[in-house]
């Protein structure tokens, strides 16, 4: 079992994104029906510059959820069962993730933690074990497939299987999804390797929809002040008690 | 106030969906990582016809979660509000609607039902009803503006506007809730509107995405039975119990 | 059809409400199994006040999902259709409505919006208009009925009613979505007729649930600021805009 | 690290649930405002067995969304971390699970699959692998501590804790989505360990709300057939296919 690295790319988004958010904003406050202006969005005949700047002043004015029509989806290798098992605790998204009841884990790769990586001491400690974790899973699923488990042996050797092993997923958020998954992810409190793939799903959204995804990431960024406990607080930006404190406000 | 037809556009689906949905069933069970056979799914390497056949058959195994990763967004206009506060009941969904708030409805047209179309009696009296509806909106609009309430005019004289007032929205839906949706909503217990668009919504995903949508609609046509209790069945095919009476079932 | 008043009853709060959530936010730190500690959080062996302080630090840094835990069911009526149309949009919550296509509306009760009731001409245009809307939908249901059309004449005939319309439902939502609804529903952008719901469902929640509750309400309170664009902002906190420029940040 | 046992607790309960579930089934259909029975609902003046045979009836007619708004909160120990990933991917629930971020793992204890407790060579293999990392994980804590990391030594040194680790948990779920989470799980394609979570839970609710969960379980319990595809019937009940063959159906 070697070491891995994390790995996410974008197999699609939905087309025309802009224009569609575009489209399901006017849709609200519009008398007439938008799929009559829809081949005007989508041929630029209203500029593209003009939808994304609507967008982002109704989106400043707090209504967000036209933001929903237009989803990313992600393939994603690298990632340990630490980290999936967070990532599938946000339950507006969808997930299609590597069974380890169905697939043979004697080949399994790993994840390194980095922390762990750079103390040399660590890292050795760290293979050795995982190199015991592959006699174990293979031992166990070859005793159980001799006392007659077969289709079911890799079912219980999995029990061997480390945190750190790898797994590898599809998934899909809409936009809203989106920008909550990276308020929670991108922040210094999260987690380095959940942190590190919401970092990477973050680069490829706004390489895509930069009217949407700008001003994207943990919830400081696009607030200017961390909502956090002043205890949690990393320090690039003020506190909310301390802008209240030195506006006299609260 | 002239009486509407029901309009439904796709304005979007979500790209190479087929290939998006076959490469989530396969990561479930595939050692690999379904990225690097991507390019082969979306160039026909592995043939459309491959990839519908394998899909399915993982579906009629009961395994239906992979279908979620593809999405289709529907502009709607010629539905009445009675009909869309019967959709949005959908939870997994998105949905942007025209805001009778913000929205003036002077002339705002409406949804004749076709029960009452076709009695020249029935019709003529909805008809002149739908009249005193637009002279009662406007009405109070105007006095509310007279007294002050600018803004918020619409707001209060909206109180008038009947069900059938037409209202637009755009929705959207991943193809697991869209079946749902069909599953319910294209029955013969579905009231008559939601059902229409049900069926004009069916027909459009039949034609972007017939391996998902071929057998889709009431629960009867992918069942091969009616599960409704028997007093609600509506003849097409036979209930449950008879097919439990027939083979000696429970 | 008479005018209706607003009236909201709680039938049923998830028992040992603080003492759940208590237990659910220990449960994520605590090396040992919190059915063991159980039966002190609900006998007072652990003080209620030790519990809401834990329970209210946890919630100030932003970990907010164990109160998801405690639901509270309402029963609502004398709330208009369009009122209703807006609340179950509320997607994490469950809803059991009153149902026009089944439930007869000959002598349905309607909603007279404040604004309108206070001009006196705007309330005999809106009164004479609901003794018009009785009379088309009588007439019709009677027509429809002649015709044959027996059990789907109220499901036609609906077609008329107001948004006025009173309606009746059983709303639940646990507290996690109740914060999120008082949040938007009780702040001044919000309608007039789901925020006095909302504030009447927070009144209950209040008296139920202090620890929880006490500063819920529009994001303002628990956020000692409006977040809302300037634009929107009703002037009872400073705007997060006036903050920032305040305190020299952004 | 000693093997651990499945333990499932009942916190909580919404009071009253049988009556709130009748009287959400009948606002639905009811012209009046449940509000007013609910004193006789809860009194027994309209007895328990009117109230259940109603629900029944309502349900077997497919109509279920009522049921949602009674709620059960469990607390659940001696599950394996392989358990609650499959569990939590369950999306209409609440969690609080114990964080091996912040837990000391040195301690664990860890679930033994029967498969391989009653081998005896796979259960000294097994045991010897598991005390291995209860030393890993303490020599990774100890020099990522030596090494400044205090806090997040935790935080990586759980990469090697294995999917059998225990974990704890608290569980809510409303009556709707435990009868999906009991289809699914009780069925004999599940998983061994979450199937007997779902059989334990599936206990306790029978007990309190029979009603509701008397016919609960997997599909076949309630529909009288197996719906899965032929290959991954158990045997238990006749397939859909051999139902619809027998009776000259599809």
């Amino acid at each position: 079992m070697p070491a891995t690295q994390l790995s996410v790319e974008l197999l699609a988004v939905t087309p025309n994104a802009l224009s569609l958010i575009y489209a399901a904003f006017r849709q609200c406050y519009h008398a007439g029906f938008v799929a009559d202006m829809w081949p005007r969005l989508v041929n630029g005949e209203v500029e593209r510059e003009v939808q994304a700047d609507f967008v982002r002043k109704v989106l400043e004015s707090g209504h967000d959820s036209p933001v929903e029509h237009a989803s990313f989806t992600f393939a994603v290798a690298g990632i340990s069962r630490a980290c999936s098992h967070q990532i599938v605790r946000h339950r507006i998204a969808s997930y299609s993730q590597q069974s380890q009841r169905y697939v043979d884990a004697s080949n399994m790769d790993y994840v390194l933690p980095p922390a762990i990586a750079k103390i040399p001491e660590a890292r050795e400690r760290f293979e050795a074990f995982m190199a015991e974790v592959g006699h174990a899973y293979r031992d166990l699923k070859d005793i159980l497939e001799a006392h007659g488990r077969k289709e079911k042996a890799k079912e219980d050797a999995r029990f061997v299987l480390p945190q750190a092993a790898e797994t590898r997923m599809v998934i899909s958020m809409n936009c809203r999804a989106l920008l909550h998954f990276f308020n929670l992810r991108c922040c210094m409190r999260a987690q380095w390797e959940v942190r590190a793939l919401a970092q990477a799903m973050l680069a490829l959204c706004k390489a895509e929809l930069p009217a949407i995804f700008t001003t994207a990431g943990a919830k400081c960024e696009s607030l200017g002040y961390c909502p956090e406990a002043p205890r949690f607080a990393c320090g690039r930006y003020p506190t909310r008690e301390a802008l209240l404190a030195g506006s006299g406000g609260k």
